[in-house]
Parts: C-alpha cells; sequence; structure tokens
C-alpha cells in the first residue's frame, strides 16, 4: 500500500479555526476545562464533523467522544488515533484541539480514498486530559486504570467533578464501563505540540517522543492562626502565609540544586480567610513535581515534602499534605517510534527522538497497545497559555506524519 | 446628675446572644461581611430592637442604622454612641456587634430612668467599618471624608461594592447625603474589643484609646508568563508566584528589623491562572500596613513598595501598584479621654491609656467633635478569628464605663 498519500490542507485548517472560536478568550487562547459548557460545545461541534463525513460516532461511559471507520474485517483490532479538546483554564488552541483535528482529518482522507484497512480507525477525543477535574479520565477509563477511589478527592475537588459529570450527562458507575479490552487495541498514535522550546530553538520538523515523564501531585496546607492583622505584634504571629511562600521559594531553588532537568511547580494558592486585615490562618497550595526517571520522581517528591514539613515547623505551623496521584513515566513502543520516524522521512522532515516533559493520554495507552506520539515545535517553547502557537507549516507537517505513522502501524497491526 | 447609674445586664447579654446567632458558623464565630445578607439580617434585627424599645429609627443614605433618644431641647447637638454590626469573613462574635448593642442598652436604661439630657442621643451602627467593600463607607459618608472616587477600584472590587449597594437598597449618590454638619455633634464614643493581648496579659480591665493607628493599603500584582510546568526548564521560568513568596517573607523582615511597633500583612493572594500543571502569570496580593506616627507610616509604605519593585526584578517580573486608600492616624479628644478614665475610676475599674493598633470608624469623627474609645480585655488578643472571645464580666464593664462616659460628656455637652 502507497504511504505517500496526503490530506486535504484546507479543511484541515478550516476545522481548527472554527473550534478555536468555542470558548475563545479576549487574548487569542481557549478557555474549555474540562466539561465546561465551552469544552460540551467543543464535543458537540467534533460529533457534528465526525456525522457530516459520514463516519460513525461513537460516545462511551466515560464521554469519549470516536469517530469510526470501520475496516472491511469486522474482528480486526482498532487502531487509536487522538486527543483532547479540553484546555488548562486560559489555555491555548492548539494543546490537544490540533491532534483531534487532525485525527479526524486522517480518517475522512483514508475514507475518501477508498483505502480498506486490515484495522478499525477510531479518532478519539479523550475525557479530561489537562486535569481540570480528575486527570486523564477518559483515557485511564479505557485503560482501567481510573479507580472509584480517584473520584473521591480530585485535584479539581469533589464538587466540580460531580457539576461537570451531571452537565455532561455521565455517571460515576458509567466512567468504568468505558474500559476496553487490550486485544481489542492495535494501536494508539497522537499528534501534540511540543509545549517546550526544544524543536523550535533546534530547527527540526518532527519530535519522535521516546517516553512520558512522570508526575506526582499534592495539595499542601499549612496552618497557623487567623487574627487581626493590625493589632498582633508581628513577632507574636502565625501567618500560614509565610510557611506557603518559604516553601514555594525553597521548592524552586531544591529542583535547580539537585534535581537537574526535572520540574516542580506550585500553581495555585489561597490564603484563608482572604482579607487585608486578617492574618492568614490556612493556606493551601497545589504542588506538582515531574521527572522522565521513576526513582528519581521519588526522591524528588521526597525531599520537596521533607522542606515543606522543615518550613511549616519554622513558623510554628502545622502541615497537611494531600496526595492527589501519581502518573508512572511511560516508554513508548518502539514500533510506533519506528513508525513515526519512517514517515517523517519520506516526507523529507527531519526528526529527533526525545521525552515528553508534559503527561498526555498515550501514558495510559501505553502499557496497553503499541503507542506513539508525534511533536511538532511550539514558537518560543510557549503553552497552557493565550500566547501558545505553532507555524501553520509545521502543522501540516505532523498530521501528515500521523497519517503516514498511522497507514504504516495499520499494515503491521498483527503486532497488536 | 448621678453618673453611678447601671443598667439591664440581661437585657444586654440577651441581645448580644441573639446578634451571635446571625450568620453564625460552624466554628463559632459570625460571617457578616458588609451589606452581605446576614449583615442585612443583622441590621434588620437591630432596627426590630430600636422599635420595640420605643426609640425612633433612623437609616441615612449610608445605610447607618440608628436608635434616637431625643432631648427635650429639640435644637441640642447630638452624643453619637456606637460601632458596627458588619464583620470580617469568618469573624468573631464581639468585634463591633458589642459596641452597637451596648450602644442600644444606655439609650434605653436613660429613656427607662426617664433622664432628660442636654444632648441628643443616637446610637448608631456604622456601614463598612472591617472594609469588605471600601471601608468606613459609614462613618466616612457622615464626616465627609468619603468621596466618589473611593467608590471606584475599592478594596472588595466594584463588583462587589454595586451588588452590596443593591442589596441593601442604597445608591452611590445616596451615600453622600449621611454627610452631617459638625457643628450638630457634641461627641462620639465607642466601647470595642481590644483585638490584641495587651489588656489580657496585663490584667487592666478599661484601656482608654489614646490615638488609632493609620493605616495604608495596596494591591500588588506581580506579572511573569504563564506557561507549561511540565515542558519548561526551571531557570527559563516568569513565575510571578516567585515574586509574591519573596515579597511576603521580604516584608515581614523588613517591619521586624527596621519599623518597631509596625506591622505590615499579605492578607490574600491570588495566583493566576491557578492550574496545578501552568507556572502562575500573575499573582495579586492584597497588602495592609499600620503605624500610629504619620511620618513612620510614610516611610513604611515607600520601604514595602521599594522592596516589592526589588523582588519583582529579581525575577524578571513586572509589577503593578494600586494604592487602596490610607488612614491616618487620628488621636482621641482629652474630654473624651477623661470622660472614659473617669467613669472606670467611678466603678472601681483599673484603666490604662493605649493606643488601637486596629482601626475604627472613631477615626473619622475624631476631626470633627469630641471622640474616644473604651477597650476590653480580648482573650489571648485573638480577634477577626471564630476564636474571638472577651469574658462577659469584661463585656458588662465596658458598657458601663460607656454609659458613665456619655452622661459625663453629655453634661459638658456645650464643649461641641
Amino acid at each position: 500500500m502507497s504511504v505517500s498519500m496526503q490530506f486535504n490542507h484546507k479543511r484541515l485548517q478550516s476545522d481548527f479555526n472554527a473550534l478555536a472560536t468555542i470558548g475563545a478568550t479576549a487574548e487569542g487562547g481557549v478557555n474549555r476545562p474540562a466539561l465546561s459548557p465551552a469544552h460540551l460545545e467543543a464535543r458537540a461541534w467534533y460529533a457534528a464533523q465526525v456525522k457530516q463525513a459520514g463516519l460513525a460516532l461513537q460516545i462511551d461511559g466515560a464521554g469519549n467522544h470516536s469517530a469510526l471507520l470501520r475496516s472491511p474485517n469486522p474482528s480486526a483490532p482498532t487502531l487509536l488515533l487522538g486527543s483532547h479538546l479540553d484546555s488548562v483554564p486560559e489555555g491555548g488552541r492548539y494543546d490537544g484541539a490540533l491532534g483531534v483535528v487532525a485525527a479526524l482529518e486522517v480518517l475522512r482522507s483514508i475514507q475518501e480514498a477508498g483505502l480498506n484497512l486490515p484495522v478499525h480507525l477510531e479518532a478519539i477525543d479523550f475525557t479530561d486530559e489537562e486535569g481540570t477535574l480528575v486527570g486523564f479520565i477518559g483515557s485511564g477509563a479505557l485503560a482501567g486504570t481510573l479507580t472509584p477511589g480517584d473520584l473521591q478527592n480530585p485535584r479539581g475537588g469533589r464538587e466540580a467533578l460531580l457539576a461537570g459529570l451531571t452537565r455532561a450527562g455521565l455517571t460515576e458507575d458509567g466512567l468504568f464501563t468505558a474500559r476496553r479490552d487490550p486485544a481489542t487495541l492495535a494501536g494508539y498514535l497522537e499528534l501534540h505540540i511540543e509545549q517546550g522550546p526544544w524543536l523550535y530553538d533546534s530547527g527540526v520538523d518532527i519530535g519522535v517522543v521516546s517516553g512520558i515523564v512522570g508526575i506526582a501531585s499534592f495539595r499542601l496546607a499549612f496552618s497557623g492562626r487567623a487574627n487581626h492583622a493590625g493589632t498582633t505584634p508581628m513577632a507574636a504571629r502565625r501567618d500560614a502565609g509565610l510557611g506557603a511562600a518559604a516553601f514555594i521559594l525553597a521548592a524552586r531553588q531544591l529542583v535547580l540544586d539537585n534535581f537537574p532537568g526535572c520540574v516542580a511547580n506550585v500553581g495555585a494558592l489561597r490564603l484563608e480567610p482572604g482579607a487585608f486585615n486578617i492574618i492568614p490562618g490556612r493556606a493551601e497550595l497545589a504542588l506538582e513535581c515531574r521527572a522522565v526517571d521513576p526513582a528519581e520522581l521519588d526522591r524528588l517528591q521526597t525531599s520537596l515534602l521533607e522542606r515543606a514539613q522543615r518550613e511549616a515547623e519554622s513558623f510554628g505551623l502545622g502541615l497537611e499534605v494531600s496526595a492527589l496521584g501519581q502518573h508512572a513515566p511511560a516508554p513508548m513502543s518502539q514500533l510506533a517510534q519506528q513508525a513515526i520516524q519512517e514517515a517523517a522521512a519520506e516526507l523529507g522532515l527531519s526528526s529527533q527522538s526525545m521525552p515528553s516533559g508534559a503527561g498526555h493520554d498515550a501514558q495510559n495507552l501505553a502499557p496497553l497497545c503499541p503507542t506513539g506520539m508525534v511533536f511538532i515545535p511550539s514558537v518560543d517553547g510557549i503553552s497552557h497559555s493565550p500566547h501558545e502557537t505553532s507555524r501553520w507549516d509545521d502543522c501540516i507537517n505532523g498530521a501528515n506524519v500521523l497519517l503516514g505513522a498511522a497507514l504504516r502501524l495499520a499494515g503491521s497491526s498483527d503486532c497488536a
């Protein structure tokens, strides 16, 4: 079979632009947190595109939205292509969305070419990739790694999760029905922006992801004593904000000094009760850390939590730590990496093997079936921001590599 | 006239307890931010008590609620007694509420004793003492120091202010109609808890306030660049949270080292966009500082803002500073201080002159008429907290001193 087929660039761009208007922000990004009204609107738009293309639409119990292009062989395994339509709060237009519209375009192109494949093709939009609610609800449910316990103390809070599920017409029990038998899966390929500066700075067209970084996230609460900010002498205060502030600075220094290549982030912080004239009695923060090596991830989180405890003690504060889940580092399959590298080479594009510093749904699929990711350059490495952008030529390159890699993986589907 | 009259302790306690149920929190405090539904419920309760006591009810354009006991002389000046029924978020039961119920009880006692005074007596509940919205809306409007500009960028945000005014049936223009001619005022006396540890620790019954601390408040916004928390190397980040954290620690150290007796507080902080996996692009914090001496207050705020600028620069961040108003230090009148001291002595109570580290409506009245404040001990100095408490015997002492001082000041009303 020929693998040099290319697709309808204009239709891809038109889809991408249409999607960027849903949840659009004044700053030029999108605000589509998982299961928010804007996210559900994007999903409704996707469902309409799928039907308009004459493809079958499938929505599973976890809310994952899929377009299906069936193989003539009914018992063929399924090759998944996809990404996600949700965004971080005030995020960018490319993260996730590009991978979904490219996957759909691959199915439409193959359908229009009248190609019969030995695999079913499925272009899937996964639920809650960004973790606004739980993190990887859709791919975790599909892979069978999501547990009822994950839903009890989720990153976004239990109330937000329940409100989102209700809004989307989903139920907690229903999520678990999305699980697939790995024997039915031929593989998973995902096109995504790099979200870092490496490809853009080095001028390489395509990143062939070798593995996905592991992530551990925590909620830390420093507790002191709320009191009057005018009448309580400075030295007599138990100000919870001081512990949080000292930890934020110390965490950065600790990673810089002892964990090269790793990262840590305090992305949210709330002081309570939160008034000008009240000393904060409680400071609650959101901590996340990442490492490619499993043992280093363990050492990193242990060091960070020890430091938090020490800072709390130094200001006479209490500390509560809630572990909010951990994603182990996930290597990509050799077969998928090879398919991506070959597809890039055939298109005359330069490529380079590289790890992913960001988590992706691919990490949940990797243990089940041959899984790979295609990265394209992010301008200035900016992502999770309204200023996130990629050159349109790079987007087209990435989508063409996805198509080529999918055809290659489909051709070797008995590997599944 | 006899000044040894005392009042109905049980009725005072019953009023205090009834009021503590309005906006009551599970932790034992009250949550009655200015013009919130709970605050308006407390005001409705107060209005009902006033009418039930056969006193005249007066509500001015700033929402101040007053009970009036008129002198037989219609052209007599008015001696104000009062405090406030609003609370900080998740505040305590004593702050403000005690002064209002005590003022009402003074009026009822004098009315029941059939005493004719050469002044009108007014028990007033001032609007927004705690500054949840603007700060001192009620006493500022009455004194004529509130300006339309104060309403444009208020501490609590413009939207919250407009929502509160609407809820209370007030208008921006109407606020300014509450202004009083100083010639009509015989004085102002306020009973309040100390909100600090000094009286409680030293075993003194009554604090005679010599002056009220000056306060300056600011909103500081550190701006960096929101970016992906997994793919952006630590050293390449412009994390707005780092600037805020460094400033929180530096502000405390600066006050401890260079401004003994002064205080500074960062009571609120928000990281934006506020997700686990996004580097904060913006960190907005609420800063307040206080000093008894006007020149020292100037030096303190200048030093704090310089430090904020330096911390922003050291992390490659921008800084925006919004000044949210300043209250100059306010000395109390000698006449009022003497009346309070004599009333305490006649009751056999120990008293001590002391400054107030907290702001109070009295600071707005001080330039207009003889103004004084009666402090009673706060257990462990705790205030602006659900754990705020005062011994009930101290509350009765304070109310009796308020009564005695009011009768003294009324007797010398031609001073006004």
